[in-house]
C-alpha cells in the first residue's frame, strides 16, 4: 500500500509541476544522456516515478492520466510493479496499443505543450516525436527535468575512478586511435565530431570506468576536432596522472556538465559529425548554435571498435579459455551436488546439496572470480531451472528462485569481463536423465548452432544472410525462437556492441545488412523455448575471419572463441549429418586441448570423457 | 568504314545543334518513356547515335568528347561496335572509371548546361545527376530530343493492335483491380496516380500488345484518380470495341502524347502518387504544375501484380506443362542428333545432324510453336555451346554461331509467353561424355538449385535470407557465380518482374529485402561458369506459398513450376545428401507424370528413363 500511495504522490507533484511550466503532458524516458543500455541509478527518473524497475520503458502523465509503454519481456512484471498504482499498462507491440507518440498526438489538444529532458532523448527518437505531433502543432519542450526537481533522495551521479587500459590489452595507442577517427571524419567530410556513446569514448581514450552497471564504462563526452580533442568528464573521477597522459595526445579535460555550453558557445566546427542513435536532442540543439552543418550518422568509432586488431583477439582467446575453465568448474560442480541430491536418503543429505537458481549463479561467479584479470559479470546472468528456463529474458529474484532438482534442464546464460576481454556464454545443462523430446529439441537448437559457426561465405555477406542456417533445422519442424540469433560484443565494453547481429527481418538501423568484417566477434545462439517445461539456448561466440581468396573473390568462415564442451547426454547423434558430427567431434577435441590444463584432476577427467568423439 | 563515317557525322551534325541550343553537353540514355527493360526500335537514339546495339549504355557528347558508358556484359561488344568511331568507351564498374554524372562534373566548366530528353529519364536518375551537378551550378535542359531532330528515317513509334486478355487468364477483372489500386491509393494517403510502367497498365487493364520486345506490353500511360481513370494511347492500336469495354468500367482513352498536357493543366488530385523509377523527370515536372503534394514509391501495382492470383497460378501450373513438353522434345531430339553424328563415319552423314547454337534455339522455338497458345519467346534464347556457355549473357550471332559436337555441354536458357503465362527455364544439357570435373561442377549447381527449391522458412523472409541455400554447396569450395540467384517473373508480362529476388547483396532498391509472400514466382537459377571450357546454370521458377500455420508462426515454403528433368548422366549421385536425393526423385516422378502425356512413345520412353529415381 505505501509504495502505491508514493506513486500517486509523485504524480500529483509532477502535474503541479507540470501546471507550473505550462505543461499539457510530460514523457520520462528510460535513458542517461549517453543512450547507453545499462544506465546508473542516478539516471533511473521512470523507475522512481512508476516504481517499475525494468530496464525498458517510457512513462507519460498528463493531468488525468499516467501510462507506461514497455515490451513483451517485461508484461508480467510491469504489471506486478504498477499493480495499484493507477498508471495504465500500454503492452507494446499488441494490437490496437497505440505507441506513445500515437498516444500524445491522440490525447493531446491542437497547440498543447510536452515536456520532456532533451538530454535523455536522442535526436532520432526526438525527431519521430515531433513528426507525429507538429502535424497537430503540438511543441515540445526540451529544457526541463521535472523529475529532478522532485526527487529529493535522487542518488548523486556515478563517478567511478577512472583507469586506462594497457596498450597490449588495447591494442592500439589513443593517438593512433585519434588519428584513424580523424581519418575517417575527414573521410566523411565532417571537420570534428563530439562522440556520446560511452562505449566508444571508453574505446578511443584506452580508458575503462565504472559509472554504468555491467559495463565498464566512464560517464563523459568526447569533442574530437582536426587539431583539439576535449574530454568532458567529472573531475572527481580521473587522477591528475592521467590527465598529464592525456594531455601528452592532445587531449584536455573538461568538466562533464559544461559540453553543452562548449558546444554552444565554443565550438567552431564547419562540419559537425553527430551520431542521431546515440547524441541527445539538447545536445544537438546546443552544437547547432556554433556548428556550421551538422553530418548525421553512426559514429566513425562503431565500425573501428567492432573490427577487433590482432592483439585484442589474441586477448580475447585467452579470456575464452579463463572463462571455459570456470564454466567447465560450474558445470562438473552443478552436475555433481545434483547425483549427490539423487542419491541422497535423509532430508538433511538433500539439504546439503541443496542449490537454487541464485546460489547456482553465485557459484558460477564464485568460480570466474578464481579467474586472473577477471573483473565482473558482463551483463546479470539468467539462470532458468526447468519452465523458468522457457522465460527468453528470466531474471530469477527471491519470490521465483527455484530449487534445482536432480531432473529436467538449466539454462545458464552469463559473461564476464576481463582485462583480456569480454565473454558471453549460454549452456543448457541436464541435471538429470532427459527425455526423447528434450534431447531432440536440444539437438536441433546444437544443429542450429553448428551450422552458423561453420558456415564458408563471400566476403560482403551481412548477418541477414546467415541467420537462415541457425533456424533451418527447427523451420523444417515448424518450430522458431522468437530473438535474435547473435549480437555483436565489445572488447572489455558492452556485451551488445553494434552493429554485427545476426538477424532474419530488417529493422530500422539495418545493421543486420552491413558486411560481416575480418575481426568482427558475433554471438552464435538459437534457443527453442517450451512454455511451462523447459528452454534451450545455446551460445558460442563466434570471430568473422577471412578463410581464403582466388578468382571467384575472397570468401570468410568464422573461429568459435567459446570453448565449453556441449551437453553429451542431451545429443541425439543419428540426427547429425557428418559435417555436423564432425564439427563437433573437432571442437570437443579443441576444448579439451586449450581448457585441461586449467582444470583439477577430476574435472579434467571428466572434460575428457564428455569430450570423447562421438 | 562507313558506320564509322556516319557515327562521326551524326555527332558532328548533334554537336552543331548543341552550339544553336547553348548546350555544352548532351547526354542520351536507353530508355523510352516508360523505364522498360525492352525498347521499341523508335526508341533507339543511343543505338542510332553511337552503333552500339548492347541493351544498356549511355552516351554523353561534348564539343571535343564523346563516351559511352555500360557494363561488364558488353565491354567487349562494345569494344567492336565503337572500333573507328571515336567514341570512348567507359568500363563502368572498373577502377577508376568515372560514372556518367562525375565525368560530366569533371569535364563541364561552372554554369554550363546538359541537355537530355526529359521523357527518357527518371525521376531517381535526374535527382541524382541534378545533385551531382549543382555543387558546379551546372544546369540541366530537359525539354529537347535532340537525337530526334536529327535522325531523318526514325522508325515510326510501334502501334501494335492491343487486345484484351480474357478473365479466365487474369483472374481479375479490371474493375477488381481498379478498385484495389484505390485502396491502396487511399492507405498511402493519395488521390490518384500515373502509371508509366508499361507492365503495370498492362495488368491493371486486362490488356497485352506488342510494343516492345519480348513482353507483350502496349505504350501507354495510366491515370487512376478516385473517381476517373483515362488511360493514354495511340488511338490506331485500340479499337472501337474495346474502348467501349474500358467505358464501361469507368475509363476514358485519350492520346498517348497528351498525357503531358492533361497532368500539366487538366488533373486535379492533392496528392499524386508517382513511381520515381519508372516515371519519367518530363512527366513529373508537368504533374507539379496541377498537384498539391507528390508522393513517392514503386507503383502500388507493383506488390498487386507480383502476387498472383488463384487463377493465374493454376494457369501457370497448366503452361508449365506446355513449356516443359516443348523443351524435354527439345532435348530428346539434340541428344538424338548428337548420337547420330557421333556415330555418323562420312562427312555427308555428319553434315545432315549439324546443328549450331542458332539452329538449335530455332528447333526449340519450333517446339514451343507447336503448343496451344503459345505468343513467342518471353527474352531473346540464349544457347551457348562449351566456352560461350561460360559467358553468361552470351547471345550468339553469325560470327559465333558454334557448331555443336557430340561431346561438352550446351547451356540453353529461354521461356516463353502462353496465354496461361510466361516461362523461363535453363538446362544444361550432356551432348557426350563428360569428364569427372564436369559432372562435380554440374552436381553442386543442381545442389544449390534443390537447397533453395526445398527451402521452409518463416513467413517475413526475404530473398536475401534465402540467397545463401543456392551458394552453399559452391562457396565451401571457393567457387561461386556473379550474378543473382533469381528474379521475379510476370504473368504474360515481363520475366524479370520487381519485386521479388533472391540476392546475396542489399541493392539500392531494397526490394531483396522484401518479404516474400505466397503467390510470388521468382527463378531459382546458381551456375557456375569456367571461363574457355564450360557454363552450367539450372533454373527453375518456384513459386512461394503458406506450408504451416502454428504458434510459432506461418512457414513458407516453394512449388517448384518447372518441369524439366536435370541431366541424369551429369548427377554424381554420391555427392548428394539424403534430402537432395529424396528430393531430386520425387521432382522427376513428378515430371513424369505431368508431362508424359504430352508426349511422343520414344520421348516418353526416353523420360521415363532419366526421371527414374537415382
Amino acid at each position: 500500500m505505501k509504495d502505491y500511495m508514493q506513486v500517486q504522490a509523485k504524480l500529483n507533484k509532477l502535474r503541479l509541476l507540470m501546471k507550473e511550466k505550462h505543461l499539457d503532458a510530460y514523457l520520462v524516458l528510460s535513458s542517461d544522456f549517453h543512450n547507453s543500455e545499462y544506465v546508473g541509478s542516478y539516471f533511473k527518473c521512470r523507475e522512481y516515478l512508476s516504481g517499475f524497475t525494468g530496464s525498458a520503458g517510457s512513462v507519460i502523465v498528463t493531468q488525468s492520466e499516467a501510462g507506461l509503454w514497455t515490451d513483451g519481456r517485461y508484461f508480467l512484471q510491469a504489471e506486478q510493479e504498477l499493480s495499484g498504482s493507477g498508471i495504465v499498462l500500454y503492452r507494446m507491440g499488441e494490437e490496437n496499443v497505440p505507441k506513445p507518440e500515437e498516444y500524445l498526438k491522440e490525447h493531446l489538444e491542437e497547440g498543447a505543450c510536452l515536456g520532456v529532458d532533451g538530454r535523455t532523448i536522442s535526436i532520432s527518437a526526438y525527431r519521430k516525436l515531433e513528426k507525429k505531433l507538429s502535424r497537430k502543432k503540438i511543441s515540445i519542450c526540451t529544457n526541463l527535468d521535472l523529475i529532478g526537481e522532485l526527487w529529493s533522495d535522487r542518488p548523486q551521479m556515478s563517478c567511478e575512478p577512472v583507469w586506462e587500459l594497457d596498450l597490449c590489452y588495447a591494442g592500439k595507442t589513443r593517438a593512433q586511435k585519434l588519428c584513424e577517427v580523424r581519418k575517417e571524419l575527414k573521410k566523411k567530410g565532417a571537420d570534428g565530431t563530439v562522440i556520446s556513446s560511452l562505449e566508444d569514448i571508453a574505446w578511443t581514450l584506452n580508458i575503462r570506468g565504472k559509472d554504468a552497471a555491467c559495463t565498464p564504462v566512464v560517464l563523459s563526452f568526447l569533442m574530437i576536432s582536426m587539431e583539439d580533442a576535449v574530454w568532458f568528464v567529472q573531475r572527481g573521477a580521473v587522477s591528475e596522472k592521467l590527465i598529464e597522459n592525456l594531455k601528452s595526445d592532445g587531449i584536455t579535460v573538461q568538466n562533464y556538465q559544461d559540453v553543452y555550453v562548449y558546444l554552444a558557445d565554443k565550438l567552431q566546427t564547419e562540419s559537425l559529425y553527430l551520431d542521431p542513435e546515440h547524441t541527445s536532442w539538447f545536445l544537438y540543439e546546443n552544437a547547432r548554435k556554433s556548428s556550421g552543418t551538422i553530418l548525421e550518422d553512426p559514429n566513425v568509432t562503431m565500425m573501428l571498435k567492432a573490427v577487433k586488431n590482432a592483439a585484442e583477439i589474441e586477448n580475447m582467446r585467452k579470456a575464452h579459455v579463463k572463462d571455459a575453465a570456470a564454466c567447465i568448474k560450474f558445470i562438473y560442480w552443478l552436475k555433481k551436488q545434483m547425483q549427490r541430491k539423487a542419491a541422497a536418503v535423509s532430508e538433511e543429505e538433500k539439504k546439503a546439496c541443496q542449490i537454487t537458481e541464485i546460489s547456482a549463479a553465485e557459484k558460477l561467479e564464485e568460480f570466474r572470480q578464481q579467474q586472473e584479470h577477471y573483473l565482473g559479470a558482463s551483463f546479470d546472468t539468467i539462470a532458468g531451472y526447468a519452465q523458468h528456463g522457457a522465460i527468453v529474458h528470466y531474471s530469477a529474484s527471491a519470490d521465483t528462485d527455484a530449487v534445482l532438482e536432480p531432473q529436467n534442464l538449466i539454462l545458464v546464460d552469463s559473461g564476464g569481463h576481463y582485462l583480456e576481454g569480454t565473454t558471453d556464454i549460454t549452456r543448457t545443462i541436464a541435471l538429470g536423465p532427459l527425455t526423447e523430446k528434450q534431447k531432440h529439441h536440444y539437438t536441433l537448437v546444437l544443429k542450429g548452432n553448428l551450422r552458423l559457426a561453420a558456415a564458408k561465405f563471400k566476403y560482403g555477406c551481412a548477418g541477414i544472410n546467415l541467420d537462415y542456417l541457425a533456424r533451418e533445422a527447427m523451420w523444417k519442424e515448424g518450430l522458431d525462437y522468437n530473438h535474435g540469433t547473435g549480437h555483436g560484443v565489445g572488447y572489455l565494453l558492452s556485451v551488445h556492441e553494434p552493429p554485427n547481429s545476426f538477424r532474419t527481418l530488417v529493422t530500422e538501423s539495418r545493421y543486420e545488412c552491413m558486411k560481416l568484417e575480418a575481426g568482427m566477434v558475433t554471438s552464435d545462439e538459437p534457443g527453442l523455448y517450451m512454455t511451462g517445461e523447459y528452454g534451450i539456448r545455446l551460445e558460442n561466440l563466434i570471430l568473422c575471419r577471412e578463410a581464403e581468396k582466388n578468382e571467384y573473390g575472397k570468401f570468410m568462415n568464422f573461429e568459435t572463441l567459446t570453448l565449453v564442451p556441449f551437453e553429451r547426454e542431451a545429443i541425439l547423434v543419428q540426427e547429425l549429418d557428418e559435417c555436423e558430427r564432425k564439427w563437433l567431434n573437432e571442437y570437443h577435441a579443441m576444448v579439451f586441448e586449450k581448457v585441461s590444463g586449467c582444470l583439477e584432476e577430476e574435472e579434467k577427467k571428466w572434460l575428457s570423457f564428455v569430450t570423447a568423439p562421438l
